[in-house]
C-alpha cells in the first residue's frame, strides 16, 4: 500500500475505494477486449469461463475481426456495444493496452481487469508503460486490477473470470493471490473440496489496486467471513500489517507467505519483482497482526474449511474420540507437537461413559472405542466430551467413514457368496450403512452448534476426498483425510482465538 | 526381541525362524477356526477376504455348527478337513484358544495367526494365558503371529487375510504394523495410490513373533525392496535397532514411530501395553540405525512410492522445473526448510535452454516455464537438469497434469458453444491432451532410468489421486498432489543415501 492508498482508507477516500471495489465485484455488464474464438487463448478462455459461469448481465466480446465469438455476437469496439459497459477485461497484446484503456475511459467504463502481461514484471520500460496505463485509467475514474492478473471471481454475481476452470460453490471465503496459477489451483481445490467461495482476486502486478487495498475491502465486506492470502512480497509491509491487524479483529486471515527463505525470496523476486523480506521479521510481525500462517497451498483450503464451518475453540484443551487405538496414539503425538493439550478425562465423564461403552473402553483421553461400530456410542462419547468444561474441542478419528467398511464388507461377501449375500441384500446393507453415516454427520453438526465448540473429524473412508461434507439435512461438517490436517487446523484456530482475546478486548467475534 | 530370539538370528536358529516365516507367508492351505457366515464378524470377514483375494490353495472354514460357510463346505474340526492344514487362523473366543492351539499342534499345523484379543493387552491374567498359548504352539513346532493381530497379507500368494478390505497391487513394499487399524488403513491407501505391496503383518501382542523378528526376516527377503514400519513401543529397543541397522544397509526402512511425546507414549501404553521410550533417545538412535523417520501415516505411503519407484539421489542438490512461478517459490521455500539445496543453473544449461525456451524464461533455478504448454519444452528443461552434474534430483511442478487444463477448457467451450465446439471436437481434444500427458510420463520414466536420478513430479490435475501413476508403456512415475510431499520424500531419500554412503562403505545399493 502506498501512502496515497493509506490516506484514502482513512476517511471519505476509503469509502470511495470500497465503492469502486464493490462495483468491480458486482458489475452490471462485462466487455472482453481481445475476446477470441480460440478458447486456448486467454481471450477465448476468459470469455468461455464467464459465459459458462452464468453471469446474468450482458457480455460483450470485443474483436474487430469477427461477427461472432463462441456463437454470441461480437463487437468491433466498445462504441458498438448495444448497452453501457460496466467492467472491461483487457487481454489485448501489450502495445494495444494503453489505447484500449483510453477508449474504455471515453466509453464510461467503470473498472478494468488487465490480464495482459509484459509490464512492470519485465523491468523499467514495462513499469513506465504500466504507470502510464494506470494513470490513464485513474484519470478517467477507473480502478484497475492488474496488469498481469489471471483474473477474478465473484460467486454471488456468478462472475467466474479467471484463466483456471474453477467454479467453487458460493460461500464466505474470499482470497487474494499474488500468484495466478497458485490462486487458480486453490480455487479448483475449493470447488473439489466443497469450500464455499465469495470473491477471488489475482492481484497481478498491483499497478493500481494492491493486496492491501483488497484486504481492507474484504475486511469490511459483510459477505466475506474469512480471507485467504497468498503473498510473495509487498512494498509497504507496514501498511499491509496495519490493515491486517484491523481486519483480523473482525475475521480470520489465513495466509501462505512464500519467499520465507532467502532462496524462496529470490525466486519470488524473479517471479513478481517484489521484495520478499526476511523470514524472521515477517513471521513475528504477521503473527502479531493476528494472521494465521500456513506453509502449504493446500493448508489454505484446510484452514478455510475450518474457520468457515466451525466455531473457534476458546482454548487448546482437546478430547480425542477414536475407533482405533493406533490412530489415537498418532493424533496424541501430533496434538502435543502442535501445542494442543490433552487433559485427563474428568471422573464424571468416566462414570457416564462406563454406563454406555463396552467394559474394555480406555477410560482415558484418547477415548478408544476399540473398533465399535455402534453409532450411539460414538455420539455418546462425542457429546460427553464436547459438553464438558474440561475440553475446548473434540477430534474424532474413524467415526466418520466407519460405515464405509461395512459397505466394503458387503461387496466382498457378495463377490464370494452371491447367493448367501445377493445383490438385493448388498443394496440394503449399503443403504443401512449410508443411513448410519448420515445420522452421525447430523449428530456431529447438532453437537457443534449446541455446544459452540469445534468438532474436527478424521475420516477413514478411502473414498473420502472432500473436506467439507454435507449432513443431508442442509448442514455441513468438516472431515479431513489425515489426523495431521485436523490437528494443524485446530491448532491454528486455537491460536487465532487466543490472539483475538488478547488483542480484541477479550471478545471472540465468531465464538 | 528377547535374548532367545536374538540368539536365534545369530546362526542356524535364524535360518529356522526365516524358514518358518516363509512357511507362514506362503502357506499351501489355510483353515479358519471360528469361521462364520456372518460377514461382519471377524470369522466371516477374514474368510470372505481370503476367498475374495484368490488364494489358490484349499481353504477350510471350521465351524462345528454349520455344514457350509459362504457357500463353501465347512468342517466341524481340523480332523474333518480333507487335506493337511498348513496355516491356521484362529478367531475363536478367548477361552477356546488354548484348546484350539493344542488341536492345531496335534493336527500337524505349521503356523498360527491368532486374531482373538483379550490376552496380554488386558493385564497379568491375559499375559499368563498368552504365555501358555504360545508355549503350547512352540512345543508343537508352530510359530504364532499375534494374538490380537488384525491379520496379514502376502500378495504373491494371493493371501489377503486382514480385518480391512484391502487388496493392494503386487510390489516390493512390505509392512510391519503394531496397530491393526492403522496398518489396515495404510494397506487401503496402498491399493488406492497404486503402491505395490509384498507382505503385511499386523504384529499384534507379539506373544511369539516380534517386530524385530519380522524386520530381520524382511531384511533378507529377496522379494521385499523396502520396509514400512508403524511402531508404538518395543521391549528390546537395542535388539530392534541392531537388526534395523543391518537391514537398512540393504534396503530402506520407512518408519512412523508413535508415542513420540510423553502423552503419546501414555496412549500407546494403554493401547498395546508396550513401553514407548523417550522421544529424544529414540529419534537419535533410529537415525543412527539408518531408519527414515516420518510423522504421519500417509507419509509411509508417500515414502514407499518414492523408494520403490525411484533411484536414490546421491546428494541434496535439486533443480526445480515449474509451469508457474508461484509454485516454484513455494517449492523453493520447502526445499530450504527440508535442507535441500538449489544450486544456480550452470551457464551451459542457460545457453542450452536459451535456444529452446521462450525468451522470457527465468534463466534461474527454479526454471519457470511461464505457463508454456509445449511438452517438448518440459522435456528439454527436465533433461537439461537431470543430465547435469550440478544436480542430484529434479522436481517438476505442474508439468504432469498440465494437459488436464486443456481438457477442462474443451469441456467449458463445449458447454457455452456446442456448435463451434461440438462433442466430436471435444473428444479429439481430450484424446490429444491424454496423448500429450502419456508422452510426458514416458519421457520422465525414460530420463529417470537414463540418468539414474529421481524425478519427483507434482501434479496439478485436480482429479489426480494416485501417487504412483502408469506411463502407458508398462512403467511408472511418481507424482504427488502437493509440493510438500515431493520435497519431504526427496529429503528423506537424500538423507538415507547419505546415511548409507557413510555407514555402508560408500555403497548405495539401489543407486
Amino acid at each position: 500500500m502506498n501512502q496515497e492508498a493509506a490516506g484514502e482508507r482513512a476517511g471519505a477516500d476509503a469509502k470511495d475505494l470500497f465503492r469502486k471495489l464493490d462495483q468491480l465485484c458486482y458489475p452490471k455488464s462485462v466487455a472482453i477486449l481481445g475476446a477470441s474464438e480460440q478458447f486456448v487463448k486467454w481471450g477465448g478462455l476468459l470469455t468461455a469461463n464467464l459465459l459458462n459461469g452464468g453471469f446474468e448481465g450482458p457480455v460483450y466480446p470485443i474483436n474487430p475481426n469477427r461477427a461472432t465469438i463462441l456463437e454470441r455476437p461480437a463487437y468491433k469496439s466498445l462504441r458498438d456495444c448495444p448497452g453501457p459497459v460496466d467492467l472491461a477485461f483487457i487481454t489485448l497484446p501489450k502495445d494495444k493496452v494503453l489505447a484500449a484503456v483510453r477508449e474504455c475511459g471515453a466509453a464510461g467504463v467503470n473498472n478494468l481487469v488487465i490480464v495482459t502481461s509484459g509490464f512492470s514484471e519485465t523491468g523499467a520500460e514495462g513499469r513506465a508503460l504500466e504507470d502510464e496505463v494506470v494513470a490513464a485509467a485513474r484519470a478517467a475514474g477507473m480502478r484497475t486490477l492488474g496488469p498481469n492478473t489471471m483474473g477474478m471471481i465473484s460467486t454471488r454475481q456468478k462472475l467466474f473470470m479467471t484463466g483456471a476452470v474453477a467454479m467453487p460453490p458460493v460461500g464466505g471465503i474470499s482470497m487474494i493471490s499474488q500468484s495466478g496459477n497458485l490462486g487458480g489451483q486453490v480455487m479448483m481445490w475449493a470447488e473439489q473440496q466443497g469450500v464455499g467461495v465469495n470473491k477471488f482476486f489475482g492481484s497481478g502486478n498491483e499497478g493500481d489496486i494492491t493486496c492491501t487495498d483488497l484486504l481492507a475491502y474484504l475486511g469490511q465486506d459483510d459477505t466475506t467471513d474469512a480471507i485467504l492470502v497468498y503473498l510473495e512480497g509487498i512494498d509497504d509491509g507496514r501498511g499491509f500489517l496495519q490493515v491486517a491487524r484491523t481486519v483480523a479483529a473482525k475475521k480470520p486471515i489465513v495466509m501462505l507467505k512464500s519467499g520465507r527463505t532467502k532462496e524462496g525470496a529470490k525466486a519470488a523476486s524473479s517471479h513478481t519483482g517484489a521484495l520478499a523480506g526476511s523470514r524472521e521479521v515477517w513471521d513475528g510481525a504477521m503473527r502479531q497482526a493476528g494472521i494465521m500462517l500456513v506453509k502449504n497451498p493446500m493448508d489454505l483450503i484446510d484452514g478455510a474449511a475450518g474457520v468457515e464451518n466451525l466455531p473457534l475453540p476458546h482454548g487448546n484443551r482437546v478430547a480425542i474420540v477414536t475407533v482405533g487405538g493406533g490412530w489415537g496414539v498418532v493424533a496424541t503425538d501430533l496434538c502435543k507437537e502442535y501445542r494442543l493439550r490433552l487433559p485427563a478425562l474428568p471422573a464424571e465423564i468416566v462414570a457416564l461413559l462406563d454406563k454406555q461403552l463396552p467394559s474394555y473402553w480406555s477410560r482415558a483421553n484418547p477415548i478408544d472405542l476399540v473398533g465399535t461400530v455402534e453409532i450411539d456410542l460414538y455420539v455418546s462419547a462425542i457429546e460427553a466430551t464436547v459438553a464438558s468444561d474440561a475440553f475446548d474441542a473434540v477430534i474424532t478419528l474413524g467415526c466418520i467413514g466407519a460405515s464405509s467398511i461395512a459397505r466394503e464388507i458387503g461387496t466382498v461377501a457378495h463377490a464370494v457368496a452371491p447367493n448367501a449375500m445377493n445383490a438385493e441384500t448388498v443394496a440394503q446393507f449399503e443403504a443401512m450403512a449410508s443411513g448410519i453415516e448420515m445420522t452421525l454427520r447430523s449428530e456431529i453438526a447438532r453437537l457443534t452448534k449446541k455446544y459452540g465448540k469445534p468438532i474436527m473429524n478424521v475420516s477413514l473412508d478411502r473414498r473420502h476426498n472432500q473436506v467439507v461434507i454435507p449432513t443431508g439435512d442442509g448442514k455441513h461438517i468438516v472431515a479431513f483425510n489425515t489426523p495431521e490436517k485436523a490437528v494443524r487446523v485446530l491448532a491454528g484456530m486455537a491460536w487465532f482465538d487466543w490472539w483475538r482475546q488478547a488483542h480484541n478486548g477479550g471478545q471472540s467475534a465468531r465464538g
